[in-house]
């Protein structure tokens, strides 16, 4: 599943720095001065930035994102399709999709010149919004796509079919279909289980469902979910927790895994979820005595 | 804590409604009509029409309520404090709050006014939204508070008190602040434990957690809960789950159990309780072979 | 994953009936009579005698299992490595594994002469036990293996690597390897997640863990759990919650893919999994009414 | 609830310290010798010799025990019923029972003497065990009761009654009746809500139900829980986690608040509840992105 070594010499990198982070800023300015020093081309950019960015991806061989796992998730979808490895230099918390820190980028990245490293291959996952016979919206995702109630005080019923079988209307504040990566993330606060990035299935689960099935379900990779959205309000579809767009009642949510890929350039040990997983989640050193 | 016996002679009835259920109109005619019958004074109205009832009930000794649990929350947050017994008939699905239906109101009503039943009195709770030094909002609510995000794409930061003392900071989609009453409603989606109406706690929990504390808590019926907003978008409080206040960063929010209590006229045995439970949620019959 | 149609003519079946469920003697005693009519070798034998039945299994074309899940599972661990496929008549509760109930065998069984089904494949798991150097145990699955304190007033800590990673030291009832077939037995009731039976993937989970890593972790194929059992009592390993091993302090437990799979006749249709799902799972009608 | 100040004046002192853990008998020794200095008498015993304190306990207006919260919750049920104090001096993890530290005793214990400090009261709970007409158990807990099944194997149902009503028959590993002190136990592993030790709440919860009721359920301190065992095996009736008794299927186990409670005497803030459930539970800081 994951290949190692190099997918091509690299000699055109995309730099991107978060707009409200100051130290990002001064890493993204370091960074460029160094791989230009290598005759490296690199090109900075505010993440945030999607219309310069997208029409430049086609022409990079890295992208090296300076920010946190919501900047590489950002970074993920401008880059899906294009078989463009990214490389994270971490500044927000622990997470687990950046490689590198601000105090070893300069130690670790000639390894990445010389092709010394491994790639990490984690699924993508597609939602395509049909109103009635009309394809309203199709989005890629790396973490999840939720669709959920617009309103607290009102109520969504959701529909749910498994490959063409009906599974269970969800009366919930809203239904997840995550990722492995997803995982641990939003899932993970929802009640969701621990997937591993290697796997190839895509995980289903209600937030906060009311008498209704209540379990998360794995699902194989080429499952589809579809979400039919009833509320006499609106409803709302949300990509990796960072962008929406408003659902009507009657909407249908087709989710299925996407074509392509995300490509993480890694340089440490593949035990590295393990290890993070832990540092993240158990709480406290092992009891003495009980 | 429950009463039983009459409060006081009922001469003074309020009959209120659904606007879209079309049978609790017709049942509605038909209670005033056997209230009239009986010398007594029945006024019908919709139990939407807040500005109309509120003024009216003081003058009430009973307010008999036609539709399903939601409909028993507002009539009960109208009532609150004037010590006015409700009774429900159900029009929704098996609920815990409606005493009668529709099949067996005519049989039952006549025990109402010997003063055959009980009175169940279930806590209700207060919250005080402070903006600064300023009272914002001050309601009552008989199911639950909730505290919650505006929005799928943006955090919100809720640091929770409990009597003064630090918590946690939830990082959530929100926290809820529920009743007794509300332990089988949004509390329960939310992964709550069950309390019996007799109870007098209150319970603290948050709705999908991010590596915050994660469990529910038990408080005392003197405790006092502040949660304090920060996001840098808006958040919500909604109250009983039927309507909604906005908030903003810096809003803090004050729970605790309120002054009053609701009351309910009970009929039938005081066991209702664990057989409704058993009814909603046991989800099979017993195993026979594991 | 899984194939359509015959594997081998049918010729020769095992009918295993339930020691202690009359009805399952009086079936046996009908399909046998039935097979005989259709010129086919029947034997018949109590699902529990394992010893005669073992040696008997490969020269079977198909076994018949009378009875409920318990005796699928066993019928499934004794056929296990022979491409044999079963075929359940279900005499306990609704269950995943039986296809067919004492209603309706007479009109389906000639769809199986004739090809008209489609055979089911589902994971299997095996553990081997290490004591040292020695393996003192090598067990088939298809539900679960679960390792646990062998007493309630004594700790367990189950020191748990994947792949070679250490994930985390359990200190837990216990922990429950299970293949998608178990996600909804015991796993379900410890907190695990649903897998559908297609799946390749294994689920990982503690069962009452204190103060540790406390979600279920969903595995790959080929992925290899390695546990450590240390105690100062004995533990427990249990193979599809039908039999135990006592294990000592200092045992280690490999769990891992089975090379063989489970067969299943299936005449009905491939969504019959969340039909069942839904049947069992889903405690009452969708809500009318918040 | 909880009294402030000396219940009595303080001339005789047991001091229990742990079998295993040497600096317990070091400092046993130290604190004894510090007590004479004061003028009081210590009688230092170890704290699994039942048989030798229970029959001096009486006679005692002070324990303090050297250990964790295994050995206070020991103490706290050889003293049930005396209205004696518990002064935990902590040798184990971090815990919720014990007051003081091996460095910090000696400039705390002053404080005791001269009445400066406060009684914590917390809540135990009584099982009596019948078979048939015989009473054939009585025992008091502090943390919780659990009935269990003797053997993964084999199936525990436990018909559950509370105040005489059914609430269901839970097929389960076992069910716990737990205090407000055991919320923090057993049951928090089981998926229990928290009680902060001022409650006067029982909690009742299943661990690993199969399909029946699966939610926590607090109780009022009035209320008695009735378990009818059955199985085709043994059951375990488990005390404090500490020691088992044998149970056959038909016995039944009445499980009610106890007339007294455990005293712990507290030097510092009545905020020690949070601060510690914080320090434990909360597994990182707050997050900074999502």
């Amino acid at each position: 599943m994951n290949q190692t070594g190099p997918i091509r010499a690299i000699r055109h990198v995309a730099v991107l720095y978060h707009p409200k982070i100051q130290q990002s800023h001064d890493v993204a300015e370091s960074v460029c001065r160094w791989l230009a020093e290598q005759q490296i081309t690199a090109w900075p950019a505010l993440t945030w930035d999607e219309t310069a960015i997208r029409p430049r991806i086609p022409d990079m061989d890295l992208v090296i994102v300076l920010g946190g796992d919501g900047s590489m998730l950002r970074a993920a979808r401008m880059a899906a399709g294009y078989d463009i490895p990214l490389l994270g230099i971490n500044m927000g918390r622990l997470g687990f999709l950046s490689e590198l820190s601000p105090s070893n980028w300069e130690a670790q990245l000639p390894h990445v010149l010389t092709g010394e490293y491994w790639i990490e291959q984690r699924l993508m996952i597609r939602a395509r919004t049909w109103r009635g016979s009309d394809l309203i919206g199709d989005h890629l995702a790396l973490n999840d796509v939720v669709i959920s109630r617009g309103s607290l005080a009102r109520v969504v019923r959701l529909r749910t079919r498994i490959d063409g079988n009906l599974l269970t209307t969800y009366v919930a504040d809203g239904v997840i279909v995550s990722t492995p990566t997803g995982s641990t993330a939003y899932a993970l606060a929802a009640g969701g289980p621990i997937l591993p990035p290697e796997l190839r299935n895509m995980l289903l689960l209600p937030i906060a469902p009311h008498m209704s099935l209540n379990r998360p379900i794995v699902l194989a990779r080429d499952a589809t979910v579809k979400i039919g959205v009833r509320t006499d309000h609106k409803a709302i579809l949300t990509v990796d927790g960072q962008f929406e767009v408003e659902l009507e009642s009657g909407d249908e949510i087709e989710v299925s895994s996407a074509d392509h890929t995300s490509l993480f350039i890694r340089l440490g040990s593949r035990a590295y979820f393990y290890d993070t997983l832990l540092a993240r989640m158990a709480p406290k050193p092992v009891a003495d005595e009980y």
